[in-house]
């Protein structure tokens, strides 16, 4: 059939279950803006800015598995592209559009404004090919081919792809094929995956402690349900990394805990380093994952299943498909029954903390577990709130969102945006600190004009907490402008009915969670916390990315000053 | 002497002059950040994010020559990127210190928060390298060399360089040479200088009509005063690009007006084009600045002159360098008096306008032009902002401000607090759109805290009045939440006396004006002007920029529908 280079793009991003575009309009986008415009079941969402746009555009590939994003040519690709590198480092499946100038253009090296009128065209492409797996420039000629081959790549790894969209071609007509694309990850290799089974389930049934380690990339490639099926089967019990936060059922009998190396609880350390048969699902130990790489993992006994990437104790498998070995494991081990639960749940009970005590990350978090509820989506900006939450047993269907392994302030505010046009019949709760929102606060002009009802916490501590607790408690550069939080609601011109309030006690918390329990309205929630407090885990880590960073020597002088003093001093004499 | 890295960096800012560093924390650059606070002349301005950090260097460097930033890597250095980006297509010397994980961790390819978790430590310097002139990661091996070289490499093509400084090192200490760095630009050589200057003084002699076209690079290198020399001493009539707003004095009989290809005044197009000798200082011949390549310049009697790249009527000097050229040209020149002035200007008279009618911007430019005054700093957003003030004629030391080329909205704020920082006791004056000012208004915040006091004209339109112009006039996607934005001055925290106010009629401009002309306070004024008024030079551009990006075909589909339909029509009888 003959179709729009545009259109048929749209076509495809459609068939990816994309609903949604998100971006900032300019002349090189315009013309393919006016073919999202033109289809009915494509909606464009225009955010304040493009950066914005990318952690929106995040945020909706979370709960919808695809989203796309369209910017213009240069500033707005560049100002997106610290979204692309989030989104590739935590695996989010983001197309992102980029109307660029027209081909003629391109080709002859024209002097046009978004670019560094010097003739080179290829310096935004060099940079989007670090940051995603697949990337294209569209012409004519290639249009049919390329789009479905990059939105293919996009499928297959479920990260960021590039696509470039000449502002002159975007009208073009081209012949394509007539049906959809087939979505399909490519199967294993037969024999490897039955021999690779044969070793795995007969090391499983030979196991005295086998235990799963799951990681994000479970959830990723849409195996959860299959790891909680084999960990059900043969009563294996599982744990989770920090970066996997509720991502398998956390009340299952089998769920031990979170892993984070030496800052393990003892009983999931234990489980996990003494294992004779530890198998990780899409397992990366990164700094944050791994209590800074404290991880004790004996190679001898680590199985290691990654998507194509298979290691059964340091025996290497290339072709594996994550699904299809899952599901061949399952036929494959017998059945057994579940002896006692590995941990045993402590309901918080409210009533026992004074009302009228000032607000403390120890009781503010025992409150906010007991607010949550299932089906909620919840998202923790990294710093105190993706901390405190990941200490937090969420209700089972929770959905949680939070970029602990990139880590960009800032990015939830935009992505909360992004998850609920992707449900918006969901509860969206966002914890977000104040420091991180001021990144990003223009965003919640485009919840409101959308009229989106999220709950929105801020922790307004006076700063950059995390910071403060790393290095310089009282130093300047991590002050921040206090503002009126609650005010911005009405800046934006929130015009339907929101609430939005002030904690500084108990007391106040538990009004405004009974006031916002049944939740008709956008609800903005200022609480107000002291500088220096922060959930416990968050302050131990704090000292020891600060003698990561900057070393022993320059630890010593810089936090610990007196010491470091009477050192030297004992050094001079 | 020795000294610590991050300190001897300190150092050869401050003898580039630098006496701020805008930036924003993260736990990669705090113990640089510490060195910075340690250092009395040197103050760190907190942004409240990186690309408003960039963009308020940038502003920063447009004033003073030289400015720093500070991001933490991969997350604020991707962030800032646009920003650099800009500074490097518009000329402006910006040194970005990026504080990036020990090296320890860099060598071994640690999976650290903040990068892609892949080993990759090279990303980030590839993007870098593709916007900035002179890159750099230190170690304590080669940092008193590498420090030089780079902040060399800035001082002499005046365009952002990028220095990576592993956390751990900062306060590393490395022996270094105690005399300040000789910033100097290289010689010319002596033969090929005398030789060029032979040539083309011969040729303005014998020329009838020798003009001189002046273009931004003018300012970037320092000679506007020897441009301002040869005119005024050979009597040469002077005409300058769009790109470069007031850099000469534009009061001066010599001067002619701006050359934008057709869409020149036809006095200006003759003089350029009809010239027997026509001298261009940096002239780059852009799309915005050559009314989209409609300039018509005869390569056989053409003078380009550039940094280190010098052609007369063809024939290429390889080594001149621009001031030592300018001088020479001048010694080797007689002196001719003016006979007239090239232009008459014609100045405002405001009673003639009916004070109760709607504002709208032929009205308003011409209020605006006789409101500034001599030393204001000028800045004006891309778009109908900047189109306004091309138009308008500055007084004579006014700065002027604006980012044409590179044409990032939102530029302007931060660039705004840059620029006071760099200046403050100069009266500033900003021209923004809502568009375009919801992209960066947390950095309206940092202005208050640091007490700042300029004037801010917001031109509320509804939307991206300038892509409505280019295409999609009642598109849903140019349209943007309204805000109530004199309001923001409130939510951030304005404590000191400040003020507000929004303008609909002439009246009300006036009264506006009135208020703030003596000037105490912070003033924020909302102009209220229709969707889709705009300054007629800014209209037609519209127009030449749709046909230009989509092309004739989809530009008469989408621009002209009725049209198109009935052309369709002609061709399927």
């Amino acid at each position: 059939m003959l179709i729009e280079i545009g259109k048929y793009l749209n076509k495809r991003l459609q068939e990816l279950g994309i609903k949604h575009v998100f971006g900032v309009p300019g002349d090189f986008n315009l013309s393919y803006l006016e073919q999202i415009e033109e289809e009915k079941q494509l909606d464009f969402v225009g955010n304040c800015n493009e950066l914005n746009a990318a952690y929106a555009a995040d945020g909706y590939a979370r709960i919808n598995g695809f989203s796309a994003l369209a910017t213009t040519y240069g500033v707005g690709d560049l100002s997106a592209i610290n979204g692309i590198a989030g989104a590739y480092t935590e695996n989010v499946a983001v197309v992102h559009i980029s109307g660029i100038p027209p081909l003629h253009a391109v080709k002859n090296g024209a002097l046009l404004h978004h670019t560094l009128v010097d003739g080179n065209y290829d310096n935004i492409m060099n940079c989007m090919r670090e940051f995603t797996v697949a990337q294209t420039r569209l012409t004519p000629a290639n249009a049919a081919k390329e789009i479905d081959r990059v939105l293919q790549q996009c499928f297959i790894e479920k990260r960021p792809v590039h696509i470039q969209l000449p502002s002159d071609i975007t009208h073009v007509k081209i012949q394509v094929e007539d049906q959809p694309l087939n979505f399909v990850m490519p199967k294993s290799d037969p024999e490897l995956l039955e021999n690779a089974i044969e070793i795995l389930a007969s090391a499983i049934v030979h196991a005295k402690s086998p235990v799963l380690l799951i990681d994000n990339e479970a959830q990723i490639f849409q195996v959860t349900q299959l790891v909680e099926k084999l960990a059900n089967q043969y009563a294996i019990p599982y744990v989770c990394l920090n970066t996997a936060k509720n991502i398998v059922d956390e009340s299952s009998q089998l769920f031990a805990g979170v892993y984070v190396g030496a800052a393990s609880q003892q009983i999931v350390r234990q489980l996990v380093e003494n294992s004779d048969c530890l198998i990780a699902i899409g397992a990366r130990f990164t700094d944050v994952g791994s209590g800074y790489f404290t991880h004790q993992i004996n190679p001898k006994t680590f199985v290691d299943i990654k998507q194509y990437d298979l290691n059964i104790f340091g025996q290497n498998f290339p072709a594996i498909e994550l699904s299809e070995f899952l599901t061949a494991l399952c036929h494959a081990l017998p059945t057994r029954k579940v002896l006692k639960p590995v941990l045993e749940a402590t309901p918080f009970v409210p009533q026992s903390i004074q009302a009228s005590r000032k607000l403390s990350h120890d009781i503010l978090w025992k409150y906010i577990g007991a607010f949550l509820k299932e089906n909620d989506v919840v998202i923790g900006e990294v710093g105190t709130s993706n901390s405190a939450l990941s200490g937090i047993r969420l209700p089972k269907t929770a959905k949680y969102i939070a970029q602990p392994i990139w880590g960009s302030i800032g990015y939830t505010l935009p992505a909360l945006l992004g998850a609920m046009k992707a449900a918006p019949k969901r509860r969206h709760i966002l914890f977000i600190g104040d420091g991180s929102i001021q990144l990003t606060m223009q965003e919640l002009s485009t919840i409101i004009r959308y009229d989106l009802k999220p709950i929105i916490f801020v922790i307004n501590n006076g700063g950059y907490t995390i910071e403060r607790l790393i290095l310089g408690e009282k130093a300047a550069y991590n002050d921040i402008q206090n503002w009126k939080y609650t005010e911005m609601v009405h800046v934006f011109n929130g015009k339907n009915t929101y609430e939005t309030c002030i904690v500084e006690t108990v007391l106040e918390l538990e009004q405004a969670l009974e006031k916002i329990n049944d939740h008709q309205h956008l609800s903005f929630i200022e609480l107000k916390l002291p500088a220096m407090d922060a959930p416990l885990s968050l302050q131990k880590f704090a000292d020891v990315v600060a003698r990561y960073d900057y070393g022993d020597h320059a630890y010593q002088k810089l936090k610990m000053p007196e010491q470091y003093i009477k050192c030297q001093d004992a050094i001079s004499f």
